[in-house]
């Protein structure tokens, strides 16, 4: 039942592929049970959405 | 303030509706606070954001 | 792979097996997987971590 | 490192940015921290995805 | 119900009770709702539990 | 500010800190941020506290 959720910015669907397989090879050392076993939630946030140091990523530059 | 989130695919309204309805039934039997007080988001999760086994929902199949 | 996470106070064994399987049920009707793909994740919070209205729960009364 | 999560309605820009900096704020009294430590997650969701006292939002008048 | 989840590290009551008074004045001029709609969950995690760099925090020094 | 949030049951010292460094070596693949970007939060659930397929994990055997 490992769940883990991931919030960051967009992603192309290859990086996403590659970001699950990665992240649950990683669970599956930690935890070792079966991969069916993971599940993963990626959370693609605009940078309106997403606020560092007090000030939004949009904002920045 | 009892808060439960709630990550799955897409829901109609109706779905939702039912879903929402049934939720509070089940906190309030656990709980025993006023209706009022439980709060649900629903959150619908598209399948390429989403990893089970370490594979994309939408590469299934 | 709905995940649900639950946040409120304390609760006894009793009361969480019969609010996982109630939970359960109503999330096997709105989605219709397999009942084996629902994880639940209960969290219980101390009335030192919870605020409602500006309030922290332990400062209530 | 601390992170924020916000789930509520919608909100323009402005309200965002104005939000993330009075967070950051009531942050750095609480934890005292650099100011690039704190981080903001803001959720906007509809009326459909969000259930109070057993109704959806959207249901309500 | 705009609800909001904070995690960090340890705080003494007093400062969960500032914390929470401030983020919810800070919540109040965005989403323009009652008080008593805010709710505020505090997680503690301690130094073992939180990553940052790539690093636990209690490995830090 | 990519934040990963790892909900499992508990784990040694050495686990968390191998799964810390294997988790930020995978977001760094897919976001291409300085490593310092990333924070992990790692949650650790007793068999109480987590329901699958309608079961508690503390029921199971």
């Amino acid at each position: 039942m490992p769940v883990v959720q991931i919030d960051g910015g967009p992603l192309s669907v290859e990086k996403k592929r590659e970001l699950c397989g990665n992240i649950t090879e990683a669970l599956s050392t930690a935890y070792g049970l079966p991969k069916s076993a993971y599940i993963i939630l990626i959370r693609e946030n605009t940078g309106e959405n997403v606020g560092v140091g007090g000030e939004l990523l949009c904002d920045r530059h």
